[in-house]
């Protein structure tokens, strides 16, 4: 059998571990693709580095472009990660007719269309499962099983950083920046935690979901994005009372108007909810499809076992597609939605304002709602004197009169300062 | 663009739904397939019977054999359940060069060798994501997506009567009689409900399972099957003392030994595992791989419409093959590992059991369970007089050493009876 020749760029805690499995599970892969995976070479910036893993030093290379455009390269697994050079590597490994699997979120939320096109017009395959919640099947499924459905809504968790801290924050009552630098000496959050607690890491993959689940073009620019960092224990404690856990969601909607909505933002979500029980750094993605019901998918969300396994998985299926001689499915961009801007979104809010205490003051505040066409569900009033607050959930609203009544809320003379506004979510599917 | 032909086989809750996502989905699927998914008729046992959905009369027939072999259809989907007629008519239309979509799990549990062989032979799909868990993609990314991983175990509530009888006996403390009454009284259980209750059902599933994670052939036959008829509130009260809830398991365990086990039975959890928080009649399978962890895919396991979606997915996956000339991959048994007996198979247990109500008795038992060699964990002694009772937890054992401890234990003159001998599974994974 003629091996099919695999060429490795990067080799760092996911890169390792691809080339660990390539090697223990040698035998397996013969027997599923019908010939044996081999590294043609491992684009590295430092060969010299030490790694988690014994790599042939023969195979390491510093020429990342000579190694994808290598004759004998039959499928290029991209690890770098970033938009460059990563993009302009495997725009030249698809032109050049090699099948490429990739975990590069931020690449295929940025550059998708034109990567898709040009996998497209060499007639090889573009795998990314492994760019979205690590370990979990999820673009296959959604692209696939889900083919004769109709998706209407999906309900990420789809970073581990921020849900782990969010999950100390609700377990211990710990603030922020404490469970933050908890999560800093474990390992699940960078010295620079920006990406993660900014949402601009679940920003990348809820436009690959939204892409997938919609058939639509999506990209990070379309996603609405706001991060945990203004979140209190005092918000934590407000939703554990009103039986909510606060998570950090990637929401992709598709509602009876024509437009789909992609948001990532913090959210009071039911306790009661599947998603509220995923704990630590642990993923889920939560499908809401009109034949389907609901569907969840829970596992690892990064990790480099956990990523290289999503990462084997495409390459088991690009090698086995390029000895039958075929590629997988196009880019599926048919239904060509547009997105909603935020401001017509339709969620119901949580808002903490901090009062004056003196009588008329709920008053006030109801008419400044009623202003605004905005519903209130539920009041608390809470503490006195210079703790006074008021704790107020929605109905349903468009967050652009939500915005509005919030920026109105600041002006009146009796409220002292809007502690809190956040979205809740998910309780029709609780 | 030349349509595919589809031949439907059945027209119940099932097949109505598929022929309603056919019409509506029209569109999309076109779109996704590249042609249109056109019916060539409907094979039914009483074309006068009214259905949930309008089909045209003139696709009904009662004459199954000639609409399999009828010349211009692609692909039968096959939704007549049990192993006759539908067995001999899948391998009709496989030998005919017809792919095939079934949500049939008895007959591929046991007939699934000689089905696919039919399939490869013919270079055609044979495809059943149905079969397994209603909507929830399963197969696939068992198949696909874990493709360069290693399975090791495979969790899985299967069943959704059983998981809604446990679930009411456990919120409200109902006898198994009162509660598998309310779910006949709901539609979740037939008038006839042995299939369900004695694990029938789960155990074509869990060879399925067993067979997609492991490489290896697995019938129906393989499976150690126990159903939940004997469970009282007893042991449901027991199980929430001790921090468990009681489910109706498919296990599917690859171990350091070569070969696998699999088997259907009741078992305690722990609550604090994803599994035990899988409510009412939703199903959910927790899947443990080398690389990838934990991972669990949950959502409807039956239904009309999320079972018809399941079959639309297979069915559009199916098309899109036929039209690119290709077929999906093989039947994956390369693996060829015996199945163990279950009485090598190693667990934990509770054992509740009536005892006399005098001293030295707890001395007894345990000179028992020494003598077999099985490790006590846990003892609890409860009640007085003609109440006392004596609950235990093991560590691991052998199953063989446990039934031999539990005979023994039926000899002893200070045991009353043993009430209760139940699993304890997925400590290690919480």
């Amino acid at each position: 059998m003629k091996p099919m020749k695999v060429a490795l760029l990067g080799c760092g805690v996911v890169g390792s571990q691809v080339v660990r499995l390539l090697r223990e599970q040698a035998a397996d892969i013969v027997a599923r693709v019908g010939a044996p995976l081999e590294l043609a070479g491992v684009a590295v910036r430092d060969p010299g580095r030490r790694r988690d893993t014994s790599v042939d030093p023969g195979l390491l290379t510093t020429d990342a472009e000579a190694l994808v455009t290598a004759p004998d390269v039959d499928i290029v697994v991209e690890l770098i990660g970033g938009t460059d050079p990563a993009g302009r590597l495997v725009l030249r490994a698809l032109h050049g007719g090699r099948s490429v699997v990739t975990a590069n979120k931020a690449l295929l939320a940025r550059e998708g269309a034109a990567l898709h096109r040009a996998a497209h017009a060499a007639g090889v395959d573009l795998c990314y499962e492994a760019s979205v919640a690590g370990a979990i099947p999820l673009l296959r499924p959604l692209r696939e099983s889900l083919a004769g459905d109709r998706v209407t809504r999906v309900l990420g968790i789809v970073n581990g950083t921020t849900n782990y801290v969010l999950d100390r924050m609700d377990s211990t009552g710990a603030s922020f920046d404490d469970a933050l630098a908890e999560a800093q000496a474990l390992g699940y959050a960078e010295s620079d935690p920006t990406a993660d607690v900014e949402g601009h890491d679940a920003a990348a993959k809820a436009a690959i979901l939204a892409q997938l689940a919609f058939h639509s073009r999506v990209t990070a620019a379309d996603v609405h994005r706001e991060g945990i960092t203004g979140i209190t224990p005092a918000d934590i404690a407000n939703a554990r009372a009103m039986g909510y856990v606060i998570k950090l969601l990637a929401i992709c909607s598709r509602g009876d108007r024509h437009g789909v909505g992609v948001r990532v933002h913090p959210a009071m979500i039911p306790r009661s909810h599947p998603l509220a029980g995923v704990r630590e750094a642990y993923n889920a993605v939560f499908v809401e499809a009109r034949s389907a019901g609901n569907l969840m998918f829970y596992g690892a969300g990064a990790g480099g076992a956990p990523t290289a396994s999503a990462v084997l998985g495409d390459l088991v299926a690009a090698a086995r597609n390029r000895l039958a001689g075929v590629s997988g499915p196009p880019e599926s961009v048919y239904a060509a939605l547009p997105v909603h801007p935020m401001g017509e979104t339709v969620t119901r809010s949580y808002i903490a304002l901090e009062v004056l205490d003196k009588s008329g003051v709920l008053a006030r505040v109801c008419e400044v709602f009623a202003a605004h066409d905005v519903s209130i569900q539920t009041v608390r009033q809470e503490g006195r004197g210079d703790d006074a607050q008021l704790i107020l959930v929605t109905h349903q609203a468009e967050d652009a009169a939500l915005g509005a009544t919030v920026r109105a809320l600041e002006r009146l003379d009796v409220v002292r300062a809007v502690a809190s506004v956040m979205r809740v979510e998910a309780e029709d599917a609780a």
